[in-house]
């Protein structure tokens, strides 16, 4: 048996994504070597959590006044173009890529044949697709079964507005030899060539 | 760019075992969408870790009065034996087989040809193998190249004592499929024939 407290910090971090018993044993004996200032910091870290709000319009993740996020709020954005990711990461890689330039929609996850995803927040994104100022709603899901399932579904959803819907494209990954990749992201760069 | 206190969350978890970036933000937004009676339940948790203190004997971890773990203080355990692990996840696995009893000596790692391991108690374990109630080490350690080669630096550096030291038998895992066994942990288990 660990010592009551390893044991409850190792039920803790089994609830974290990803973590398994064995990984969060490993997490809660490298907190417990880990120097007393370095604790100290991990833990005024997370009573700062709280700093960071969500975005009333996006819900995007973000520190700062008021309560619309620094991108929802920047006039010098495009209003028109509305991207819709399934969390804050992925936000993140597509402002890494610097190429675009409109606004976002967070949603939050993606819906899943197996489990119930209640926080989706697809009523709200039908309400902020309806803002006449978006002419485009780009779904920039991941390329997965659960993408894929979602991405088909809000496409269902916000049809009735009759505005521009579009995808990521499918194709070869920059950098990838076109000898390993599969069938399937062969066939839509085929099918998807200019 | 992530909100600063997400970032700084996001940098902490990098330096956890096994964690990298991107595993490291899907904790950091774990923890945001956390309700706060668990994230303080998590703070609280983390408060007590220096309840959790290290045996002077052997070096396992452990919660309680004084400066010896349980399994050092029990009378009960032989003292003839002394199993030397990597850590206390390990102790614990053996723990669970209930066939040892035994004391323990953790080593806290495992050598290492490319990173220097400045913690390991190599020279507590000779310090402590030398008291003459122990009669047989046992070197419990992974059969990894690590493993093997921190077990046959400390047989070097037990053999002085003129203890019995042996090792784990390696074989074929219970319920594993010979077909399946890789060829050295075959012909460990053709070696080891009984």
């Amino acid at each position: 048996m660990f010592p009551p407290t390893i044991q409850k910090l190792i039920d803790f971090f089994s609830t974290f994504p990803t973590v398994g018993p064995k990984t969060a044993a490993r997490f809660a004996f490298f907190l417990k070597k880990l120097k007393k200032e370095k604790l100290k910091e991990f833990v005024n870290l997370l009573k700062e959590i709280e700093r960071v709000k969500t975005c009333k319009i996006c819900f995007n993740s973000f520190e700062g006044e008021g309560n619309i996020c620094q991108i929802c709020a920047d006039r010098k954005r495009d209003n028109s173009l509305l991207c819709v990711v399934a969390n804050e990461m992925d936000l993140e890689a597509i402002e890494r890529t610097k190429k675009y330039r409109g606004l976002y929609f967070v949603l939050g996850g993606l819906l899943s044949p197996l489990k119930k995803e209640k926080n989706l927040k697809i009523e709200e994104l039908e309400k902020r697709a309806k803002d006449p100022k978006i002419k485009e709603i780009i779904l920039a899901l991941n390329p997965t079964p659960e993408g894929e399932i979602t991405t088909l579904y809000l496409e269902r959803k916000l049809s009735p507005l009759n505005k521009k819907i579009t995808k990521l494209a499918k194709g070869l990954p920059v950098g990838g030899e076109l000898e390993y990749a599969d069938e399937e992201t062969l066939a839509s760069a085929l099918e998807n060539r200019k």
